[in-house]
């Protein structure tokens, strides 16, 4: 690959991205998350060659928000294995919204899949007695390669005091003995989780690992097992980007990850990790330049997929 | 790949499936489908270079039920382009069963994907005018290579004296103004494609179309577009297997698209295709021996979409 | 009761009723309910003492619409009794608007009531083999006191054309067993029942037969059983206005039937029937000055079922 | 009324009621209601003119449950007006369980009515601030006659200990600004007020008060409104009995609300109040001996609300 030209199509992503910002929102029902900077747009590459390529905000800090979930996963699997991680969630999409209560309570004794807040509570659950946020922050500091990756206390107990919805979740998992811990300890991890401060740089770091199979391509480390990379990637295809993650699937075409802080986590199988910073979202909660950008790149670059 | 190795594989996946046969059950709710040997197993591999692997009942003659969603929707997007599908069907994974109302009426104002019955019958409905039966068996042969493809009357007598349920379906689409020829046109549409006495032989000559981006490899021929086996695999891999796809994509990792005939379509990406015939199905619909051997491949051979 | 202060009230009613008759809309989705004089109104009173009062557009023919559920509910329980019209359909108020499909799928093995569509296409369903539109028809001339009472063919034929949403429900109850008979004879019967002409009157004439407990107050005559009449009226009061039943039997408090052609049917028990016409729907599908016009009646008389 | 034959009458229904007490459970999901006597069977009725009619465990204490829900309304009615408790909470059935989360969360943006927990919460909400428990105690007593009344702190915290459904209902109703309070605030007078201990003949004495209109036979005191009484009459009639109201109504024909501690509260308007006590209850949560009674006492003495 061209280094020149890849630079150049990167820099022409953004430009094309920046087009639809005025057509989204920057999220406001947390009120830390509604005062970022509706324009600010970032991307970082990095290559399994080991090439960084960035453009606009790449080293803003924002908080990771929904791909933490990505995070839980692998941590979850790692430490509990594929069975547990089963028992506890699901592996489906949901064909709703990330906050949906309706599905778990009608048609399930087990939230769709760990995606969605009742997925990703049900595996703090899980994980609290085998780590805690601690030992989560130094391993997401190795996986995003990123030292200076730090908890937004700010974010954290803006979230904390408007997590009604949540919490309501998080009661109707207890009532189902879905939970076995303390919801509010749940919560709390749940929710620090969420309020890390990352850059597009760190996620596209976290991304390439995950490409990798696992592997660090810089120094031959192996950061997670190649069966917990293998499920992740599957379900960020299938559940990633929420209720648009069917149609994103077919037109972009690679596993990838949204948080409402604006980030999004995408791995572009054996050859790049890829991440993005615009808090502007579309009306599904996915940073909607960064739908933009991922979208030409796939398409000049032939990373679907099923590219022929 | 070590021909011999391979049929070895082939025959143990065999043995592995028919262990599992007595805990499925043939399908009871279209009387002459209920008549099937429920023991009954058949497996064939076309690949790439031109083998052809197969063992079992692999020319036994069975229903294609819901597999021809797959061709229709091949067609539809030949014939209409992905603009006019996607105006009449979403691209959503629903997490609800095969024959699903409530979603469609709730949530939606449209099905949520052309793998479902509402979405099929969407897709039926785009193609009167457009096309006729005559025409897509034509089309049906030429992609299956199967020039006895034939139509099986009496299940599609059978069919149509007991589809109460797509029926309502049906009216409930012509309600919603999503259907605009005459519901009993494009039920018989959707029941005739539903009614191809297809083998698995037939199915593996398709998917390896589907695995060549749209080329037949033996003589390079272009049967379909890149962009519209693009698109019907990625659904195939989000939606293939009703409310048990996403789970199949974590484990076995490659699209499928199941009938409730007992029949199976996989595509190996680039590889292979795979046609499989089992009429004993598990609780989803699905070929119960099918999913044991195609795990045990995708394992053996490292066929899952994110192998290391 | 005062005579001239009883019709003067009346006066009354109308005067307030007209007054709403501009927030409310003429049913549109049967393209015949359409040409209906938005601004008619009339209502007729019939008292146990044999007294009438009307004002307004008393005699003006509109079709009865679900009005007619009332009638078939009364022959199908005394035809067949209660057990076997239980064994049919509920007696639960749903929540859901009349159409509602979701409810039935979801939580039931039967319409939650008879009031709804899919509990009167069930009691048609009953009603087939038992009798036949001509007998249903001389007994409504009877009960209505109404030897006018006509089939609108104009508007069968209307509703005919455009009633996929009810065809879905059909089939939908056939897919579930709930209708034995075909569901078009089902469907033309239901429909046909809906498109009995009638006038304020003729319901007076109704609502008091019911107030009086099955008997004509007028000839001592019994018409209907004092144990179906006991069930038609609490049915009525608890499910008579689609999902606005509960709040208007807390604010007028006696049993009510509305039809999409603008009719209200209301038995003040022991004392007098109410007919009402009034094509302006509420958002709900009820005549929107007829409730006005009730709510004023039941305080100015003190006719709540709860009066002190 | 023959005074001899009703006290003959109420010793039939119990003899009737006992044959069915071995089909139904104790209430199980609160760990102190498990321990309740499941043969225990109770009644007392007090009539307009002042008799009292007993039979069996008839002042054995028990907690009042989901019958305070009929207290709350009244006291939120009396103390903030219909139109304020109207904006809260619907006056709807809702065809749901009692603790259903689905219709709140899909169809509205206010619980159906105040006779389910999520709209009894709603209504404890309302009252904070204007009331507290020390208040409502007495108001209870007051109401019931029965200045032994007390506060069951066992039932009270063993309640407050499993009721993680509650809390979830609580929490969805703070996410959609329904509840202006603290949660944990409004679950402990909701469940305080559940928790207070009664007998049959307390509720035979409120029931009494709400047949009389609001007046206390006996001594002339204005306890409640007429508006208030005639509103929570309405509801118990329609809501009362869950989703086995409608059908209750029907075959019974009064407004009565149950407990799942076993109590029942019916009002047989403008003539008595009858309370019943036994713990075993039916599918629906409803005292199963309790309900035979009813229908057995509503027959013989004509007290169905259009009995004829």
């Amino acid at each position: 690959m061209d280094k020149k030209l890849f630079q150049y199509s990167i820099d022409s992503a953004m430009e094309l991205g920046r087009k639809v910002i005025p057509y989204g929102d920057v999220a406001t029902y947390i009120p830390e998350l509604a005062k970022a900077d509706k324009h600010a747009l970032g991307i970082a590459v990095q290559t399994r060659q080991g090439e960084l390529y960035t453009a606009g905000d790449c080293s803003t800090r924002f908080t990771i928000q929904s791909i933490s979930k990505v995070i839980t996963l692998c941590v979850a699997l790692e430490k509990c294995g594929y069975a547990a991680v089963l028992d506890k969630v699901g592996m489906e999409p949901s064909g709703e919204a990330f906050n949906s209560i309706v599905e778990l309570d009608l048609n399930s004794n087990k939230p769709y899949n760990p995606m969605i807040n009742s997925g990703a509570l049900a595996i703090a659950d899980l994980l609290i007695g085998k780590t805690n946020f601690t030992e989560l922050m130094e391993i997401s500091r190795r996986l995003m390669k990123d030292p200076d990756l730090r908890f937004d206390e700010k974010v954290y107990q803006s979230e904390m005091a408007t997590c009604a919805r949540n919490r309501a979740i998080g009661w109707l998992l207890k009532s189902k003995d879905i939970i076995s811990n303390d919801v509010e300890e749940v919560l709390k991890l749940y929710t620090a989780m969420c309020s890390m401060g990352v850059t597009a740089v760190s996620l596209a770091n976290l991304a390439l690992i995950l490409a990798n199979g696992g592997v660090d391509p810089q120094n031959g480390e192996w950061l997670l097992s190649a069966s917990t990379v293998k499920v992740v990637k599957t379900i960020m295809l299938t559940c990633g980007m929420y209720d648009g993650s069917g149609r994103f699937a077919v037109e972009v075409g690679f596993p990838t990850k949204s948080g409402v802080g604006g980030g999004l986590l995408s791995v572009v199988d054996k050859e790049m990790g890829i991440g993005i910073y615009g808090p502007s979202l579309d009306s599904k909660g996915n940073c909607i330049a960064g739908n933009v950008m991922l979208k030409y790149l796939s398409q000049t670059f032939n990373m679907h997929l099923f590219h022929s």
